[in-house]
C-alpha cells in the first residue's frame, strides 16, 4: 500500500500512457498496451476492467489512503485539518514514476472525450470517499462535502505543480497538496 | 433561450430518461428512443451524437446563461454574488418538464457506470464556464475556481431538493438554488 503496486500494473500504466500519446488513445488497442508491458492480454485483464480504466489505476488506493489519514486525524481536528491529513496519507503513495508520468497523462486526457469522461469521474470518487471519512467523524452536510470538494481540488492542483515542476528536486507531493489546499483555504474569504 | 428547447430535444429527453429507466440504460437503443418520441433516427442524431449525449441535453445553454449572468453582475458584485446571479439565469431554463424527470434521470445514472462518467463530465464543463465567466471579471485564481466549484455543487444540490420536493407548488429552480449556495457560503466558516 505503500507505493503505487509495482510490477505489472506499473508497466502497463507506463505502456497505456506512452501509447495513448504517440498514436491516440482511440487507435490504441488493449493488445498493444500488454504487448508494449511485456504481458499478456489476460494479464492485462486481471488488472483493468479495460483501456479506460488504465487512467485510473490507483483511483481505489487513493481514495482508501485519503479516507485512512481523515479518519485517524486526531479528534479535536477540524475538517479542512483532516482532509489535510488525507492529502498527506495519499500523497505519500505518489512517486516518481506518478510524477513523471502527469504531463504525458494530461495531454492523453486533454486530446480523448472518453478520458475527460473517466478523468471527472475519478474526482467524483475521491470526493464521495472524503465526504464519507468526513461524515463518519461526525462533520455535518454540507461542510463535509464543501471540505472533500477542496480536498479534490487541492489533489489535482497540487499534483499539477509537482509533475510540471522540475522532477530533479527529489521533492514529494505532499508539501504542493497542502500548499494548493491553504490557497483554497485562503481564497475563501475574498467569496464575497 | 428562455426555456428547455421545446418540441423535438424535448420528447427524445422524455422517451430517452423513460426508457432508460424501464429497461437499462445499456438495453435501449437510440432506435427505440426515437420512435418513443415520434421521430426518426436521424431527427434523433441531428439533436445528439449518441444515446449518452441526452443525459446532458441542455448543458450548453446551460453553460451559456451560467456565464451570460455572471457576466452581466453588477460591476462591484462579489464573486459569489456573481455566481448567485448565474444560477438565477440558469434556474430560469429550467421548467416543471426538468423539475419532473430529475429523480428519474437520477435514477438512470445511478444504474449506468457510463452515465456516471458523462454527468461527471457535465460538473467539469459548467465548472469551467463559470471559472471562465468569473476570470473574464477580473477575479483572481484559485478564488474563481472556487466560486464556480460551489456554483455547481448549489446548482446540484438546489435541483435535488427542487425536483425531489412537492412538485404541485409551482416553485422555480432558483430559490434552492440560491439557498443551497448560501448554505455552503456559510459552511466555508466551518471548515477550520
Amino acid at each position: 500500500m505503500a507505493r503505487w503496486e509495482p510490477g505489472a500494473t506499473q508497466r502497463l500504466v507506463v505502456a497505456a500512457v506512452d501509447l495513448f500519446t504517440e498514436q491516440g488513445y482511440d487507435a490504441t488497442t488493449v493488445a498493444q498496451i500488454a504487448e508494449r508491458a511485456g504481458v499478456t492480454k489476460s494479464t492485462f485483464f486481471r488488472h483493468f476492467a479495460d483501456k479506460r480504466d488504465v487512467l485510473v489505476a490507483g483511483q481505489e488506493t487513493l481514495s482508501t489512503l485519503l479516507a485512512e489519514g481523515i479518519a485517524e486525524a486526531p479528534a479535536d481536528a477540524s475538517p479542512l485539518e483532516a482532509v489535510a491529513a488525507g492529502l498527506r496519507r495519499a500523497s505519500g503513495a505518489m512517486g516518481p514514476t506518478n510524477r513523471e508520468l502527469g504531463p504525458r497523462l494530461k495531454a492523453a486526457v486533454a486530446a480523448s472525450a472518453e478520458l475527460q469522461e473517466r478523468d471527472a469521474l475519478k474526482s467524483v470518487g475521491l470526493a464521495a470517499a472524503m465526504t464519507a471519512a468526513l461524515t463518519a467523524r461526525g462533520v455535518a452536510d454540507p461542510i463535509a462535502q464543501l471540505a472533500a470538494e477542496l480536498g479534490v481540488l487541492a489533489f489535482r492542483r497540487g499534483f499539477a505543480r509537482w509533475s510540471e515542476g522540475d522532477r530533479e528536486d527529489g521533492e514529494g507531493l505532499a508539501p504542493h497538496a497542502l500548499s494548493a489546499l491553504a490557497d483554497l483555504r485562503a481564497a475563501t474569504a475574498a467569496l464575497g
